[in-house]
C-alpha cells in the first residue's frame, strides 16, 4: 500500500487526506520521526505524543494565514513535517540544517519562536489582538503542555485574557510531564480531572442516552448549534472557567475527529476557548513510552535497543556538580537545593534521591525558585539554585531585588553557560555573564575544570554572599599540570608566567589559553596563562601585574562582547589610566545558530587555533 | 481620655490593649498615618485600608520571632507603628531616614525586603521551608494584595505550595485596586466570590442557625475543633482550593477579632492557609477613600482639602510621553500601548481614553505584557510598553528571547530611568543601561530633553526594530540653545565643540553636562558636549572623533558604572587600540539608598558641582 505520508509536500495537504488513512498517516509520520531522530537525535518523546495533536490542528487551520504557536518548540516536529520540510529532516540541529524549534526565519508557517517555557499564551494573545484591530478573521491557537503552565507566564497570559472577546484557542497538551514528572498544585488538579471522567465514553454515552428521546435529540442539537456547545459534553473545569476562560475537555489526544471537531468549534467561539487534551509522551516507541524522561532530548540511538549510539567520555560538568553538591550535603545540613523542573538535566536527581527533605523542585518557575531560595537564606540556610543560564534570564530581577540587595547567601550553579550546540539561539548560554557581572553585590565565578568546580562550590556555599558560577556543557575537562592552587576571595591564579603574552581566561577558555599557549609556543611566543576565576569582583591586583609584565593582555570568554569580562577589564586599565594593548576574544554581539559546539566555536573565533591566530596577528601589530 | 497608641513602644505592646481599645487604636493609627504623611508624603491609600488587618496580624504573631512578609511592601506603616518605629515617621522616606518599605537592616521586624510586586508567598514559602527543617515552629505569613496576584510569580509560588505540608498563612488583602484598578480573570472571579456572599452575616447566621438545634450545636463545635474548621463557615473558592491552598473567606479586613481568629485557626493547621480579607484602601480618610489612585502614593498635601502643597512646576517626562504617545496614535493606526497596572504612573491613562481599543492593561504582569506585545508586532502592529526601568527588569528574559532573537519592532518606553529618590534600594532606575545594552539586537536611546522625547518616540515607533527609550522621573527640561538637529540612526549630537575637554552625556546627564561645561569656563576650561542619544549602537565615528581633538574625554550617566555607556567607550577604545584618556562618570556598583533625588546625586557625584570638580582634577592629572 502506497504510504500516506508521501503524499504531504506543502502545508494543507493533509487535508486532501482520506479520514479513513489518518490512523496510518499518523502511524508513518512516528515511524519517520524514531527513524529520523535515531540518526540525528533530537527531542523524542514529546514529538510522538503530539503526533495526532498537530495533525488535528493542520486539519482545522489553514497555512500560513493561521497563526499556530509551539509553546517551548520542541514538539513542533510533526508541524515542520506537514508544512514541506520533511526532507531537511537529516539536517536536523546541525550546523545551517533544520532548527529544533519553530523559527520564522525557516518556514512563514511558524508564526512565533519558542525554545523557553510558557510563552505561547501571551504570543498568541498579541497575534489575536493584532488580528482583531485589523479586522481580520484568521484563526490563532497557542499549544502549550501541562509542565508549561507552572510557568508564572502563562497564567499572567490566561489571567489577561480571561473574560476577553477575542477569539483564540488553547490546546492544553496534558502528557502529566514537562521534561520530568510535574509537581506542584496545578499538577494535582489537572491529575483530579483526569480521573474524575472517563472523557471519551462519556461523551458519546451521554449524546446516545440523550438521542434516545425526542426532547434529548433535541437538546443535542440545541448544544451543537450554540456557539460554546461542546463544552457541556464535558466535565467543565472550574479552574479554567474562573478565571474567565472556557473550557473543553479532557479529550483524548488521540483521537484525531474529535480533536478536529473541539478545535473547530473552538475556533467559532468568539472569546478565548481551551481544548485539554491527554495525549501519552513517548506514544508509538515503545522505548521511549516507558521512559519518557530519557527520551526527551536524544542522541542518535539504535532503535532496535533503544540504547544511545554515542560512547560517553568522560564525566560531564553536571555530574561533577551532582556529586559536589552531595559531598557538601553530607557535611552542612543547612544545604538546601532548588530546581526549575530539571532534576536531570542539572544533576540534582542523585541529591533528590539523597536528600529528599533539601530537596525543592517547584515546577518550570524560575522567578519562585530564586526569591524562594532567597526566603530559605533569610531563615538560615544555604540554598543552591541549580539552572540553566539561559533559563535562569527569566530570574534576573528576582537576582537583584530578593537576592542581592539584602545580599542572601543564595548560591546559582549556572549550567550550560557559554555554547551548548544544537538547540540554539533560544539556548546559547553566552548572556550570563552580561546579565550577572553587573549586579552590584553578586559573586560571579567560572571553574577551569572539574576538580575547580568542586571547590569552587564549596567556597560558595561557605562564603554566604550571593554567588553565581557558572560551568559549561559537555565533558569536564581536568588539567594535569600546574597543580590546583586554593581558591581566595577575588583572586586568579597564575598557571603559567611569561612575558610577552597575558591571555586572561574565564572557565571553560582557560583550557583554550592553555592550547593557545602551546600552539603560540610554535612560533616562540611566549604567552602567560592566567585563569580568572573570579568575574566579579575582578582581580584587579592582577590585572595591573599582568600589563606592567607583558607587551600585551588578551581576555577570553565564553560569552558575547558586550557586557562581558573583556570589557570590565578595558574599563578598568581605563579608569586607572593605564595604557594596555589590551584584546578582548568573545563572542560577537549577536545570537548563536544551532550546530554542533566545536563548529560554532570555529565559526564564531573561540577555538584553539582560531585565538592563536588572532593573538599572534594582534601581538605582532602592537 | 488617654491615646492608645501612646501605649505602642515596641513590638507585641499591642496585645497589652484591650479588646474594647481596638477601635480606638486604628482610629489613632490612621489619624497618626494622615497627619505624618500629609507633612512628608508617602504611601496613603494602601496604609489606610491595611490598619487593622496588620493590628490582627500582631495579635496573632510574636515579633521579631515570627516571618511577616509584605508583598510590595508599601503598606507596612502600620507595622513600622508597631514594632516601635512611630517615632521616625517624620523622616520618612528621606535621606537616611525611615524607608518606606520593609527593610531589614531597619529593623529585626522586616523578614524581607520587598518593592517589587509578587515576591511575597514564594518569600514565605522559604522561610517556611527553612523553619521546618530546622525543626523550628515561629509563624510565617505573606500579606498580599489582589493586584499583586495578577504577577505569574505569585502563582508560580501558589502552585509551588499547593498539598505541601508546612504551615503558612498567606492573607489575601483584597481591596479591588492594584494602583489602578484591577484587570483580568482573577480580579473577576475575585469579584464574583465577593458578591456572592454577605460574608460577615452568612457565617453569623450559620453559627447561630445552627446553635439553635442541639445536632447543630454538636456540628459547631466539632467544626470549631477541627483544624481547618473555619474554612467551613464560609464560602470556599475553588479556585485556591483547586490548587491545594485551604481557603478561608472572605471576611471582613475591617473586624480585627475576627481576622485575629481566622490567622490564628490558619496558624495551627499543618498546610498552606489562605485568609481572604476584604479591606477598603483609603478607609478613614474621605479624599483617600473617593480617589485611591491618586492617594496611592502622595507629596505633601493639606488634609482639610486633600490638595497637594507642593506646586507642579512644567509638565514630567511621563505627559511629555503621555502627548507624545497620543500624537502618534493620531496618525499611526497600528501603534498599541501596554502597560502593567499603571495606566496613570506611566502617563497612558490620556491613549486609554482616547484609543480604548489599542490600549491595553495587562495587570501586575511584566513578562506577559512584553511577550504579548511580540505577538502583536508579529502580527503587524507597532507596540509600545510604557513602565518603569526597575519594574521592566522582570522581563529581561521576554525581551531577548521573544522580542530581540526574532527582531520584532516592540518600543519599550522605560520611564524613571536613573534615581527616582523616595522609594530607594528596590526602585531606583539604575541599572538599565546594564541589563539592555548588552542585548543584541536591542537599540538602546536616551533623550537630552522633552522635545527630544517626543522626536526620539516617533524615531523609534517607525524604526521596525527593538527599541529601549529611556527617560527620568520628573519635570522635563527643555534645552534653549542650541537648537535641535534630526535624530540620525546611531548617530550622537554635538551641542558644543571645543579641543580640552570632552563631556559625551547619556539622557538625563546632557543637561548637567551644559551646566558642567558653564562651571569649567569659570576655570578657563574648554568642554565640548556631546549628546549621545544612543547607548547602542554607540556613534563609534564620534567616539573616533572626540578622542582625536580632545585631550580628555569624560562619558556621563545616570547609571551604575558595571555593565554602562562608560564601559563600553573604554572597550570599544580598548578594541581599537587608541590611548585615550578616559573617565566614566556614573553611579558607583551599588544599590541607592532612599532620599531627594538631588541629595543623591551630590552624595554619588553626578551634581554638576561634583562632576565639574572631579573633570577638573582628571584634566589637571592629564
Amino acid at each position: 500500500m502506497k504510504s500516506v505520508l508521501e503524499r504531504i509536500h506543502k502545508p494543507n495537504d493533509i487535508k486532501k487526506v482520506n479520514k479513513k488513512e489518518y490512523g496510518k498517516l499518523a502511524k508513518e509520520i512516528r515511524g519517520f520521526l524514531v527513524r529520523s531522530i535515531s540518526k540525528t537525535g533530537g527531542h523524542l518523546a514529546s514529538n510522538l505524543g503530539a503526533v495526532e495533536l498537530t495533525m488535528a490542528l493542520h486539519l482545522a487551520m489553514d497555512f500560513p494565514e493561521d497563526k499556530l504557536i509551539f509553546d517551548v518548540g520542541h514538539q513542533a516536529y510533526t508541524h515542520k513535517i506537514l508544512t514541506g520540510r520533511k526532507e531537511e529532516f537529516a539536517t536536523l540541529r546541525t550546523y545551517e540544517g533544520l532548527s529544533g524549534f519553530p523559527k520564522r526565519k525557516e518556514s512563514d508557517c511558524d508564526a512565533f519562536d519558542t525554545g523557553h517555557s510558557s510563552t505561547s499564551i501571551s504570543a498568541a494573545a498579541g497575534y489575536a489582538a493584532a488580528r482583531d484591530l485589523a479586522g481580520e478573521h484568521y484563526k490563532v491557537a497557542a499549544v502549550i503542555g501541562d509542565g508549561a503552565l507552572s510557568g508564572g507566564m502563562a497564567y499572567e497570559a490566561l489571567n489577561n485574557i480571561g473574560g476577553s472577546r477575542s477569539n483564540m484557542l488553547i490546546v492544553l497538551n496534558d502528557n502529566q510531564m514537562s521534561i520530568s514528572e510535574n509537581v506542584g498544585g496545578m499538577a494535582a488538579y489537572l491529575g483530579k480531572v483526569r480521573t474524575n471522567v472517563k472523557y471519551m465514553e462519556f461523551k458519546d454515552d451521554l449524546e446516545q442516552t440523550l438521542r434516545k428521546t425526542k426532547a434529548g435529540t433535541r437538546l443535542v442539537y440545541g448544544l451543537k448549534r450554540s456557539k460554546d456547545s461542546i463544552k457541556h459534553f464535558f466535565v467543565p473545569s472550574m479552574f479554567f472557567e474562573d478565571m474567565g476562560i472556557t473550557y473543553v475537555g479532557p479529550i483524548d489526544g488521540h483521537n484525531i475527529e474529535l480533536m478536529v471537531r473541539a478545535f473547530k468549534t473552538a475556533f467559532s467561539a468568539g472569546k478565548p476557548v481551551l481544548v485539554h487534551v491527554i495525549t501519552e509522551k513517548g506514544k508509538g516507541y515503545e522505548y521511549a513510552k516507558e521512559n519518557p524522561s530519557a527520551f526527551h532530548g536524544v542522541d542518535p540511538f539504535d532503535i532496535k535497543t533503544g540504547k544511545g549510539l554515542i560512547k560517553k567520555t568522560g564525566k560531564s560538568y553536571t555530574q561533577v556538580f551532582s556529586e559536589a553538591i552531595c559531598e557538601l550535603a553530607e557535611e552542612d545540613n543547612k544545604l538546601t537545593a532548588i530546581t526549575a523542573a530539571m532534576p536531570q538535566g542539572t544533576g540534582l536527581d542523585a541529591f533528590a534521591k539523597k536528600f529528599p527533605n533539601r530537596f525543592f523542585d517547584v515546577g518550570i518557575a524560575e522567578e519562585h525558585a530564586v526569591t524562594f531560595a532567597a526566603g530559605m537564606a533569610a531563615g538560615g540556610l544555604s540554598p543552591v539554585v541549580a539552572v540553566y543560564s539561559t533559563f535562569l534570564q527569566r530570574a534576573y530581577d528576582q537576582i537583584v531585588h530578593d537576592v542581592c540587595v539584602s545580599g542572601l547567601p543564595v548560591v546559582f550553579a549556572v549550567d550550560r553557560a557559554g555554547i551548548v550546540g544544537n538547540d540554539g539561539e533560544t539556548h546559547q548560554g553566552i548572556l550570563d555573564i552580561s546579565y550577572l557581572s553587573h549586579i552590584p553585590g553578586l559573586t560571579v565565578m567560572a571553574p577551569k575544570d572539574a576538580t575547580e568546580l568542586k571547590e569552587m562550590l564549596s567556597f560558595a556555599v561557605k562564603l554566604k554572599k550571593p554567588v553565581a558560577l557558572r560551568y559549561p556543557r559537555g565533558t569536564a575537562w581536568e588539567i594535569e599540570e600546574p597543580k590546583q592552587t586554593p581558591i581566595v576571595y577575588g583572586k586568579a591564579e597564575v598557571l603559567y608566567k611569561e612575558t610577552e603574552i597575558a591571555l586572561l581566561a574565564v572557565g571553560s577558555m582557560v583550557e583554550t589559553a592553555l592550547r593557545v599557549r602551546e600552539l603560540l609556543r610554535e612560533g616562540a611566543y611566549r604567552a602567560s596563562v592566567v585563569n580568572m576565576r573570579f568575574v566579579s569582583p575582578m582581580d584587579t591586583d592582577m590585572l595591573d601585574d599582568v600589563a606592567e609584565c607583558h607587551r600585551v593582555v588578551v581576555t577570553l570568554e565564553e560569552n558575547i562582547r558586550d557586557g562581558g569580562f573583556g570589557e570590565k577589564v578595558a574599563a578598568y586599565y581605563a579608569k586607572k589610566g593605564m595604557k594596555v594593548q589590551l584584546k578582548n576574544i568573545a563572542l560577537p554581539n549577536q545570537y548563536i545558530e544551532h550546530g554542533d559546539i566545536e563548529v560554532l566555536k570555529e565559526k564564531y573565533g573561540l577555538s584553539a587555533e582560531k585565538v592563536a591566530e588572532e593573538v599572534r596577528a594582534f601581538y605582532r601589530g602592537n
